[in-house]
């Protein structure tokens, strides 16, 4: 059972659903991504992969397959996150989407599905977190922050080797130019942003007292490519306030200031939701989504060059964060 | 032990090579692929899958590995031909080249292979030969072609389906247009071209009698992108001869005449020693070594206006060698 989103799914309904293996074919707006909206892209499609198991089993299918989401077709099944929908699930790359898609609307196709992934008992693991001590208000914090964990088909440089990468790289900018900010500046690597964000809440439950010193967080987790600038999520007056600093962002390009309604960065939407003013970096998208999630995320994807744009654009608005006057206004 | 070229390998000798896995980690060309010169830089890297196993074999080698011959990286290992050498080979993807490169620079590496191919018996097949006779002259030949077999990681569309579908299409085009020839279009699906030619041979054997009243022959194997014109192996009076062929070609961009030393298309090369005047299509080949001999050389990789320029290029150029008033002189 061949479907092209949620509305033809439900269509069907239970009836004609019930029993079968259902496919999303949702084809990912190449056009779109290429035009740099390739965020808004993945956001569209990604839906299915989240969504479609549980959509499908609550009309009685009997597995749930969905088209992997990503700009480029090169027969990989993509992986990520899906809500738990208690029917097999998996994802199949383009190519066999399309074949699949192709054979549903000849006649009557039979699969066989050998789905290996297994949920293995939770272990015990850890956020790293490094701080560089604030010269006037140590108890005062901006945090620049990457997640630790990644998908296990390729190694995770782009998502998100990249992000912890340019998190450190931005303590080691200060360290290097002898620049000791006022307040804190806390380095975190996230871990398990991909299955579910316990890093992130463990952080929230014990360091909630903290959100309150919090004067900004960053997160890059959008890979490694130039950067545009930054997705925020603060009040208009300290968007404001911001201007100053995207002068000096301007100069390699990393200026665009892009206000956001959602918290911009899974890991710390706890924050942004208590208050803080929060900002990731948007990167260039272009050709994110042919790799992420997919066994070729590895580091040969990632342009040096472009990786250093990235800790300069964190260290920049970090430095600027842990050092401007007052700290910016809620 | 990984080296960078035969050269390299011949200096590290018997000694340092005997019991080892030898990784051939030739890096393809991307710039010159992307800079329109795919095939040149093809043949540069494509030597070691060839030729690699059995020079390291000669030196001892336990195994022998190659760096996956193409122009994007998807972690995809691209399969081929390589000359029998007694000694497990096969490659790897460009990323897991460069990573057991970088781990040999570090120490010594260990690595266990399993390969899992094998030669099976050879079985019976064929070429599949379909003649549009010609009006006055239906003893002499023009063929147009493209071969039938493929690697079985993909679906082998543009290696070579499309070259099969060109080559039909060019009977087909004819027939639509009324046009009978003069002389007989022989289309010929060529089996096994990928691993050693047993149809051109078998071909050869049965009808080299027809070579002398062959006028021409085409193929079409390098892919289904934008014609840019045809590589020639002919006399120069004979290319001279094919100049008011070229001005229809050039209303579609596809009126280059590359003269060439070798045969062009590896299936009309005995035709081509023989001095039947031979010629194949070159196409576009910016995308070609992204896909080919992997598991996405697969039907959506074809632009269908694309196919379709490649049928018109195949077809002005095989009417115009069937309706010619003489023969192209040899």
């Amino acid at each position: 059972m061949v479907v092209k989103d949620f509305d033809e799914l439900k269509a069907l309904g239970h009836d004609k659903v019930a029993g079968k293996i259902v496919l999303f074919n949702e084809i990912f707006d190449k056009q779109k991504a290429a035009g740099g909206m390739a965020f808004a892209a993945y956001g569209e499609s990604v839906r299915y992969r989240g969504a479609g198991p549980k959509a499908a089993a609550d009309l009685g299918a009997a597995a749930a397959l969905v088209r992997s989401v990503g700009s480029a077709d090169f027969r990989l099944p993509h992986t990520g996150f899906s809500f738990p929908a208690g029917i097999p699930a998996g994802a199949v790359a383009a190519e066999d989407a399309a074949l699949i898609a192709h054979l549903a609307a000849e006649g009557k196709v039979r699969m066989h599905l050998t789905l290996t992934p297994q949920k293995l008992p939770d272990a015990i693991s850890y956020n790293v977190i490094a701080d560089l001590k604030g010269s006037e208000h140590p108890e005062q914090f901006v945090i620049v922050s990457g997640h630790l964990d990644s998908w296990d088909l390729g190694t995770g440089a782009i998502d998100d080797g990249a992000g912890v990468a340019v998190a450190m790289e931005t303590a080691e900018i200060l360290q290097r130019l002898h620049l000791r900010p006022k307040r804190t500046l806390r380095v975190i690597a996230w871990m398990d942003e991909e299955s579910g964000g316990s890093g992130s809440q463990a952080y929230s439950k014990d360091y909630s007292a903290d959100f309150i010193h919090t004067v900004g967080a960053i997160e890059s987790d959008s890979g490694a490519a130039h950067p545009l600038g930054f997705a925020v999520k603060m009040s208009a007056r300290a968007s404001e306030l911001l201007r100053p600093v995207l002068e000096i962002l301007q100069s390699f390009g990393a200026s665009a200031l892009l206000p956001t309604s959602y918290p911009p960065g899974a890991d710390i939407a706890a924050m942004a939701e208590s208050g803080v003013p929060a900002l990731s970096i948007m990167q260039d998208g272009r050709t994110y989504f042919h790799y992420h999630h997919t066994a070729a995320d590895t580091l040969d994807k990632i342009v040096p060059s472009e990786l250093r744009e990235n800790a300069a654009a964190m260290a920049v608005m970090g430095y600027a964060l842990a050092n401007m006057k007052d700290p910016l206004p809620r």
